[in-house]
Formats: structure tokens, sequence, C-alpha cells
């Protein structure tokens, strides 16, 4: 039995492939271990039987045998554990590239979602444009940090890691709001990590779902 | 030799135990692991041999042997997969365990740093106060979400964990809000947490350095 994710019945980005979801397919796809999708709707994600699953009622869920999963970093930790491909062998590298997973949930990713709500949740509110360049002002501070620390290498640590699967995931949801082309080493990164095949798939698996049966390529 | 972590040479928070190397004293406490701490002035963190160890500047760090990690989550789970006492053996149980730690630092601190973040850093702004009632329920979402999944339960899954230890530690900065009192439940687990032997020897440890000698006892 193929282990089972959730995923947008419709994702709210219409198929950029910013949707949690693409970050556990792309974990899936590098370590070639096949899965099934069950999409859910805005409404099931709030019923009790998805609840069971996430009590955040949020996707994407994991689920393998008798074992059930929510929240996107764990699901990439736990794949990356059960699987050769996204964790180093030698223990001191396994560290690092967990804590580059987790530096880009707890110490990139937070600046994205003030990001989100600035645009987004609070662009009707009087202090929208002001505290949007506040939000974006932190946000430098760290994509700086995170390129001074990056240089010139590929990858965070070595090879390719759960790490870099993170925080590229993580760096993409930047590209929104133009802050990216401020941080050409980061940019730079971000495409590495979108030129992966796994990647590849894992964005069209998403994309075959949320962008209408007509609709052009927006992978291009 | 035991790891050194590293702590602020003055916490902000003036010793209520809420920098983040409280939750790193805690995980070696839990596990029964003596280690030496190496304090650091806020212009120190900003220095070259600082950022050598955390590219974004920030305590606490860890070192162990040629081992060495930033990132509080990152560091904990290290700790919880070295010694016994943190992790479940059961392989599902311990994914869970992991699976609350990350949710911890990925789902519910995000909610606290906007919080912080309207209380504090933003509150000289004109729409501070607006603002911070629209944080603040946000954050009632996610802390009724974690209310009705904890339940009667004494901890998050099972015996305590290194999830525990992260969902406590962050729930704990919600205090100085007074958010925490509207959800009996979770200040109850909080208590729980705060109850433990371990937490309070790393909560002492962590007082000893920042409250001034002749201090009152902030712990009461």
């Amino acid at each position: 039995m193929n282990p089972t994710i959730t995923a947008f019945q419709r994702s709210p980005d219409g198929g950029k492939g910013l949707a949690r979801d693409t970050r556990v397919r792309w974990a899936l796809e590098e370590v070639g271990q096949p899965y099934d999708v069950r999409l859910v709707s805005f409404e099931a994600m709030k019923q009790p039987a998805h609840l069971a699953r996430h009590p955040f009622g949020q996707i994407p869920t994991y689920e393998d045998g008798s074992l059930v999963l929510f929240e996107t970093g764990a699901i990439v930790l736990h794949i990356a554990e059960r699987h050769p491909g996204l964790l180093p062998t030698d223990p001191d590298a396994r560290a690092r590239a967990i804590m580059w997973a987790i530096a880009a949930l707890n110490t990139i990713e937070p600046t994205v979602l003030d990001l989100t709500a600035a645009r987004i949740f609070e662009a009707d509110r009087p202090w929208a444009k002001e505290r949007l360049r506040l939000v974006e002002d932190r946000a430098r501070v760290r994509l700086a940090q995170l390129t001074d620390y990056l240089g010139e290498k590929q990858w965070l640590d070595g090879d390719f890691s759960a790490g870099d699967l993170m925080m590229v995931s993580v760096l993409l949801r930047f590209r929104v709001t133009r802050l990216l082309d401020e941080f050409p080493t980061l940019a730079g990164y971000v495409a590495r990590g979108e030129a992966r095949p796994a990647y590849r798939r894992a964005f069209a698996a998403q994309l075959a779902i949320n962008a209408p049966p007509s609709g052009e390529d927006r992978l291009g």
C-alpha cells in the first residue's frame, strides 16, 4: 500500500505549487516513493473526519498503515528518515540537515507568514502599505543573513538534503513579493531546487489538479 | 567533555525563562546530560565568531565535539535522539512526538511572534491597538484548536516527550499576554510542564544568570 497524502481540492494559489502538499510530494519524488492523494475541500477540512487527522484543519496529512501525521516539516523528516536520499548518513551532517529544515520552518517561514498577512489578510486595513514596508525590511534582514551564509555553495551543507528541500520551498513563497529578486544568490539557489527532476514531477502533479484543463502551461 | 550551549549574557526577559536557551536546558535536564554555558552579549552575537556558529546571530547554539548546531528545535530533537527520555521507542509514537515539536514551532509559535511584534516592536505605531486585537483573534483560533485536541489528556500523545517540551515552551510565551488565562485546559497543561523537576532546574539555571543577585525569588 502506498502512503496517502491530502491536498487542496482547489489550491488558493491556483497551481503555483506554494501549497504545502508540494513539499511532501517533492520529498516522496526525491526518494522514489509512489503515493496516493485524497483531495479535500475547504469545507471538509473543518469537519471531524479531517480534524481527527489534523487538529488545525489544514493540509497536507500523511497516512501510512497505522501512522497518521500532520505538519509538513514532520512529514518530510519522516520520509527522509525512512528512505535514503534526503539525509546524509554521517551523524553530524544528518543533524545539520535537520537543523536547516527546522531553520526554514521556524526562522525564515514566520517572516513569509507575516508578509502574507500584510499583503493579503490585512490589505484592506488603513495600515496596510506602511506595515508592508516594515515587514519587508524584517524579511530582508533574514534573507541577507542567509545570503551571507550560502555564499558560493550549491546547497546549504554538502549534498542536497531535506534541509534544502524545505528551505527552497519556503523561499519560493517570497517570489510573489519580488523580494527574491533583490537576493540573486538565493534566487539562484531556489532555481537549482526547482530544476531538480523530483521537484518538477511534484510541481506537475499539483498543477494537474489545480490548473484548468485548457489552461496554459504555468510551468514556463 | 560536556556539550556547550550559548545563552544571553543578559536576557531581554530579565529571567522569565522565555529565552530559547531554557528549552535546550530543559531537554538536557530531562535526559540528565550535564552541560556548559557560554554567555554572549548582544554585540558578540553579531560578530563573525558567533555568526560562524549561528548565521542568524541568535542564541542558543549547541557544540558537542565536532558538531555545531543552531536552531532550538533542531538542538532539542538532536538531544532527544541521542538520549533516552524524550522520544518514544515505538516508531509511530516517535514520529508523532517529532510532529508535535514541529507543530509547536511552525503552527503555534508564528502566532506568538506576531503577538510580540504587535505588542512590542510596533507598540508606537498608529495601528498598534487595533492590530493587536486582530492578532490576538488569530492566536485564539489556534489555541482553541489545540484545546479541542488536548481535551482531558495529560500530555499531547501518551507520555511526556520532546513534543510536549516544545509545545509547553511555546505556550509559555502567551502568558504575558493573558491569552493563556482564556484557555484553562492549556494553562493546566503548561503548569504540568513547569512542575517537572527538569523544567524547574532549567528555569533556575537561567534565572541565576539573569536575576540581580539581591532580587526577589521570581519563581514564586
